[in-house]
C-alpha cells in the first residue's frame, strides 16, 4: 500500500504537548478567574449559515471566511469570531436566558487570512461578555475582571487603555463631518500609531478645513485626561444625552477607583469601525509593548438587534492567547513544564514485577501525583535517556534484589541523588522534591 | 435593516450554560485523571487535507465528511474523529516526539451523519492512547485507566468486556474461510446483539459448512472464559505465533488482576471492522447497559504505518463522552449545577453602594467564591426572581440601613433565612453554608 505523506495545512499547526501542557494552564487560570466573576461557559458549533456569520457586514471578513455548500446545499461557514455566534445564541435562545446573562468561551475560530509569524488560520478566541445590561457596573466588572485575571498570571506592568466611542461620536459631531469624511477620519485616527506624526498630520489636513483641524487637534494633542475629555465633550454640545454619556463614564471611573493605577484615559482607543458603542479598552503591557493589545474589547449595544427586533445591550472582553502565552512564556511563567505532565516515572528493572509497578504508581496516583511507567524491561541506559528527554523530576527504581528487601530507591532527576527507603516513606520523600 | 433569522443547522447544538457547566465538570474529571497516568494534551487543526482523512479508507467514512475546496484550492475536509490525526500527528513530528508517547485529545469532530436523538453533526471526542509500545503493560495500563476514571466519576457498576483481535483472527484461520465469507462473518458477529439468536443462526448457517459451524458455534456459545479461549486456540493451532498471543493476554489479565472484579473475557467484543490488530475493549454499565458501550478502545499496530515506513504499535481508549455524561445526570452526578458558575449574588440596593458591591464581591471572589453583583438597581421583586431563576445559593443584602450599621444581610436562598452580621463574618457564614 502506498504512504500518505504526512502534512499539515498552510496556516495550521499542531501543539506538541510541551506547547499544549502551557495552553492548558493557562486556560485554567483563566478560566477560574472568569468562573470567580460568575460567567459561565457556553458552546456553540463551529459550523454555522454562512448569512449569519457575514451578517455583521464587511465584505473583507467574508473574504477570510472557510465557506463552502454543505451535503444539503445549505451555505455554512465556520466561525470567524465567536460574537457573531454569541448574537446569534441570545437572539435564538432569549427566551430560556436569564437576563444579564454573562458567558466566557473559549474556542477556536478559523480566517483564510494569509500566514504570517505568529498568526494562524485556525486560532482559539477567549471572550467573556455581559449580555442585558447597559449599567456603568457591568463596565466596571470587564476592567476588574482584566485587572485580576492578569494579576493570576502574575502580571503587574499592565494598562488598561480605555475611553468610550461616544466621545469619538462627539468630536464627529463637532467636526459637522458627513458620512465618507467621517469613515475616513476614523479609520485615520484608528491607524494612528502605525505611522508617523508628520504623516498623520498630512493625511487629516487632507479632509480636515482649518476649523475642523483645530478641533481635532483639540480632541488629539489637547485631552490628557478625562477631566479635559469632559471639558471638550461640553465645549461643542450642550444635549442631556452628552451630558448623560459624561455622567456614565465618570461612574464607571469611581467603580473601577481602586485599580486606577492600571487605568490609563486615552482619547485614541477607537477599537477600528467595528461595532463598538460605548466604552473601548485596550490592554497593553507597559514592559512588551511589542505584544500590542493583549486583552480588548467594549460596549457593544447594537449587535443582537442584528437578529432580534430587541436590541440588548453588551459589554466583554477578549484575550489575545497566543501574544499573551508569548509574553508569559517569555516571564517565566511556565517554568517547570517539561514535555509530559508526569513528574515521576517508574523505571522497569524486571518483567516479573510489573505487577509491583502497577500497584506503585496506583499509590502515587492516588496521591495526586502524575505517575508513568516504563512499559519496556529495556537497558536502564536507554530507561534513563528518555526520562531525561521527558524532563521527569524523579526516577522510581526497584529490581529484584530492592523488592527482596522490601524497599524501593527514589532518584531525584535533577540533582541525580538516590535514597532507598520503604515504599511508604518513598511516597513522602517524592513529595518532598516535588514540594508537594 | 432587515433582521437575519437566527438557527442553528440541522444536526447541530448549543450548550447552554447549565449543559455547558455539566460538560466542563466532567472534562475537568478526565482531563486529572488522564494526567494522573502521564498522558499529556495535544491540539491538532480541525481541518486536514482530505487523502489524510481518507487514508483509513471506508467510502462510508468518506461519504459522511465535510469536504470542501479551501480558498487555494486544496481538497480539505473537517477531521472525522481524533485516531487518524493522531496517526498524521506522530508520523510528522515522529523525530520531536519521545516513545512510548502518550497523548490525550479532547475535541470536536464532524459527521454528515442523518441526525437523531442524542446524535448530532458535531460532537466531541476524548481520546486517550499510548503510542509506541506493544508491551502488554501498555494495554493494562489502559485498562487501569478506565477503571479509575470511571470511579472518580463515582460509577462502581461499570465492566470491562474485553477480548483480543488475534483471537477472532485464530478463529477464522481454524474456518479456513476465505477473504469476502470472512468480512461477512465478521460484519455479522459484530452485529450479534442487535439480532435475535435465531436470526443470527440463519444467518451465519448461510455462510458456514457442518464443519465450519461446529467451530463456529464452539467459539461463541462454548467460551465462557478465558481458559476457553486459550483451549480453543490450541486445538486449531500449534504455531509458535499463537502461543506468544496467548501468553500476552494472560500477562494482561495478571497485571490486572486488582480490578478483575470489573473485567470479563468476552469472546464476541470485536470493535468493528476498523483498525484493531490486539486486544479491544469495551465498557458497560450494568445497571444501565441502554447507554452501550460507554469507554471502548483497543491496539490498533497498523494505523501510523498509513503514513510512515515505519510502523509503530498503539493502543489507547475513547469515552463516549454524551452518552456517559446522559448516564452521570441520571445518576445525580452533576448535582447543584444550576444555571451559572456563581453561588453568590450581591443584591443591589442603591446605586451609591455600588463601589462597596464591587469590595464584597472582590472579598468573596479572593476567597475563591463564585460571585455575581445585581448590576441594575432594579425592584427587590426583580432581583429575587432573577436569583431563583438562575440557582444561586446565597444573597448578599446591603442597604443604607446596613452600611450605616456596618453589617450585610447573608441569606440562605434555599432556607429563606438571614444573618445580619459583619462583613468577615458574612464570609465566614456563606462558607458555612457552601459547605466551603
Amino acid at each position: 500500500m502506498s504512504k500518505i505523506k504526512p502534512k499539515l495545512l498552510k496556516g495550521f499547526r499542531d501543539l506538541m504537548p510541551d506547547e499544549a501542557i502551557i495552553k492548558e494552564r493557562f486556560l485554567k487560570t483563566i478560566k477560574k478567574e472568569f468562573e470567580k466573576y460568575g460567567f459561565s461557559p457556553i458552546y456553540t458549533p463551529a459550523l454555522e449559515y454562512l448569512n449569519i456569520l457575514t451578517g455583521k457586514g464587511g465584505d473583507e471578513n467574508e473574504k477570510l471566511m472557510y465557506k463552502f455548500k454543505d451535503n444539503g446545499n445549505r451555505d455554512v461557514g465556520l466561525r470567524y469570531d465567536l460574537t457573531v455566534p454569541l448574537a446569534r445564541f441570545v437572539s435564538l435562545h432569549k427566551n430560556d436566558l436569564n437576563m444579564p446573562f454573562k458567558r466566557y468561551h473559549i474556542a477556536p475560530v478559523w480566517r483564510a487570512e494569509n500566514p504570517q509569524k505568529g498568526r494562524f488560520r485556525e486560532f482559539y478566541q477567549c471572550d467573556c461578555d455581559i449580555v442585558g445590561s447597559n449599567s456603568p457596573l457591568s463596565d466596571s466588572e470587564i476592567i476588574f475582571l482584566i485587572h485580576d485575571t492578569l494579576k493570576a498570571l502574575n502580571i503587574d506592568d499592565f494598562q488598561i487603555r480605555i475611553n468610550s466611542r461616544v466621545f469619538v461620536d462627539e468630536l464627529f459631531k463637532a467636526l459637522n463631518l458627513d458620512n465618507d469624511r467621517s469613515k475616513e477620519l476614523a479609520i485615520l485616527m484608528d491607524k494612528k500609531d502605525k505611522m508617523s506624526n508628520e504623516k498623520f498630520q498630512e493625511k487629516y489636513s487632507e479632509i480636515l478645513d482649518n476649523n475642523q483641524k483645530e478641533i481635532f487637534e483639540h480632541y488629539i494633542y489637547g485631552i490628557n485626561d478625562f477631566n479635559d475629555m469632559e471639558n471638550f465633550v461640553l465645549k461643542y454640545s450642550h444635549s442631556e444625552e452628552s451630558k448623560k454619556n459624561i455622567e456614565h463614564f465618570k461612574k464607571v471611573l469611581e467603580i473601577t477607583e481602586s485599580v486606577k493605577s492600571h487605568i490609563k484615559y486615552d482619547p485614541n482607543i477607537i477599537r477600528g469601525l467595528d461595532y463598538y458603542t460605548g466604552i473601548v479598552f485596550e490592554t497593553i503591557l507597559k514592559e512588551s509593548p511589542q505584544y500590542g493589545a493583549i486583552f480588548s474589547g467594549g460596549r457593544y449595544d447594537g449587535l443582537v438587534g442584528m437578529f432580534s427586533n430587541e436590541d440588548i445591550p453588551a459589554v466583554g472582553a477578549s484575550i489575545g492567547i497566543s501574544r499573551l502565552i508569548s509574553a508569559l512564556e517569555e516571564r517565566g511563567f511556565f517554568k517547570n513544564t517539561g514535555s509530559t505532565v508526569s513528574d515521576i516515572i517508574i523505571m522497569n528493572m524486571s518483567q516479573n514485577l510489573e505487577p509491583e509497578y502497577i500497584k506503585i504508581a496506583h499509590k502515587l496516583r492516588t496521591e495526586g501525583i502524575n505517575t508513568d511507567i516504563y512499559y519496556e524491561n529495556a537497558k536502564m541506559k536507554k530507561q534513563f535517556k528518555f526520562a531525561q528527554k521527558m524532563g521527569y523530576k524523579i526516577a522510581i527504581i526497584m529490581g529484584e534484589d530492592e523488592k527482596n528487601k522490601n524497599v524501593v530507591k527514589v532518584k531525584d532527576l535533577d540533582k541525580f541523588e538516590e535514597i532507598e527507603c520503604s515504599l511508604e516513606d518513598a511516597i513522602d520523600n517524592a513529595k518532598k522534591i516535588l514540594n508537594k
